[in-house]
């Protein structure tokens, strides 16, 4: 078996004994986040989208300090092997860990873990600058408890022209684990902002002129009645309980998704994927052109 | 604490000592079915979506044999105090199992079982019957592995019209108990086949006159240029790898939703939902209009 030389090569500190670290690792990817607010990652698939945006220019106005960073790698000599063209391209000083297949174990969330892990920073967004956009399609999670849900909704904003994607306190995290799993990447590219306030949230929506529509199935138009062409955002209740009744009752439109009458809803989701399709297509499908 | 007396007014056995009962039930929940084809399911939610349907008459012409049916039910004496009025509804053959929550929680498949379960039999549907249907609208999985997609695809597809949905061999079961939970009782109303060999499912689609459309990143045409008001069978491929080269080519179309460039792809619940709500855009939302 060919082994790579990345201590050598890339000054990689053996960390077997390196307690501290591990429980970083342990703690972040528990909980998704580190202390400083970076991301903790696993496995090859989200390291290879994290070290693909690494590489690229920011390319959204609402990016505020550069690009995503890659701070630190935790990475079994197998997986190092395996990703040793990845590895390189890493920037020469971003810190990267080799460890035991014995301790990635004990730090690792995943099953069968494939020993790669990271911590990124994602780059620092303004939602003042995002919402000043022209044609804004914001999606907001209103108190959703799924984190696979919230990942696919992340997704779905992101491939169908969403601008961002906004929770309101009391909704799962979108950098949960599960959440970040099921967004396949995506949430490291759509500008997300987390654990809002309602009232001041609408206020300063209004502010810049978006319409806010909620999404209900009592709703008093059809989606299909509603124009989506303008700066809009779209509320998306709970999984179970739906909107609250203050928040439906302040947007400007309640709209709902016509569905077989002796059914009794959509997967959240599903929902939200839905209305972001109908946005796109009354837009036209024009969210590649230069903004 | 009143009790109600089911023992009494319903024949019901107490059961503690009964191994082999509780061994099919402890099976039929791990797997989703029983030896017998039935369905074992877990909770409150769901046992009432079979209650409703099993008191409702068959309203699909596709249904050969009568109404779904209630086979056994497993109960805890608190939760048979909780349900006493829904207990009351089933028929009077219907054998109902009075155990301790003790017995239940080694049976029960949730972390915190709520205490009911039951085995279920859904009517006996034809294939044939159901591809004569006038303008029918199948979804066909082709290789899904995660239940939760399957799931959230079935609940789609009842919610919006959709006339049944068909899987091929090597797809996650949609009795799967994972996936009966996503698809939130669609997967007790909507016709379901499973198991189907491909080229003999296309040949006898097309023998219905049936249009086969591919879903395909890469398809040749965009969804919003199809016509998808005929007859028409929806092919969903696996997750990650998509749909198998062979069947992508025997479509008589292969169809791509329109994303951002720098994505790589929606979830395939979330392309599947679209689809479906495209179609019942096209067609008018009549699907509440009798067949």
């Amino acid at each position: 078996m060919r082994h790579p030389r990345p201590k050598a090569e890339r000054g990689v500190r053996v960390e077997s004994g390196h307690q501290r670290k591990l429980s970083v690792y342990r703690r972040g990817l528990a909980s998704g986040t580190t202390p400083e607010g970076w991301l903790a990652i696993e496995g090859p698939i989200l390291f290879a989208d994290a070290l693909q945006l690494a590489g690229e220019p920011a390319t959204s106005a609402s990016v505020i300090d550069g690009r995503l960073k890659i701070r630190s790698v935790l990475v079994t000599e197998r997986e190092a092997n395996r990703l040793v063209d990845a590895l390189r391209r890493l920037p020469a000083d971003t810190e990267v860990n080799l460890i035991s297949e014995r301790l990635f174990k004990r730090v690792a969330m995943t099953e069968s873990p494939r020993g790669i892990a990271a911590l990124v920073e994602l780059p620092h967004r303004d939602l003042d600058a995002t919402l000043s956009h022209a044609d804004v399609l914001v999606m907001i999670a209103c108190g959703l408890q799924d984190p696979g849900n919230l990942g696919t909704m992340i997704r779905s904003s992101q491939a169908l022209g969403g601008t961002a994607l906004l929770t309101l306190q009391n909704t799962v995290s979108p950098f949960n684990p599960k959440a970040l799993r099921s967004s396949a990447g995506a949430a490291f590219r759509l500008p997300i902002f987390t654990g809002l306030q309602p009232e001041s949230l609408l206020h300063r929506l209004r502010g810049f002129g978006i319409r806010i529509v909620a999404t209900d199935r009592r709703g008093d138009r059809l989606l299909t009645d509603e124009d989506l062409r303008g700066p809009v955002a779209i509320l998306i209740g709970q999984e179970a309980a739906g909107l609250d009744e203050a928040l439906r009752r302040s947007a400007d439109a309640r709209v709902a998704i016509r569905i077989r009458r002796d059914t009794d809803s959509l997967n959240a989701a599903a929902a939200a994927t839905i209305i972001l399709y109908e946005a796109a297509r009354q837009r036209g499908f024009r969210f590649d052109e230069p903004v």
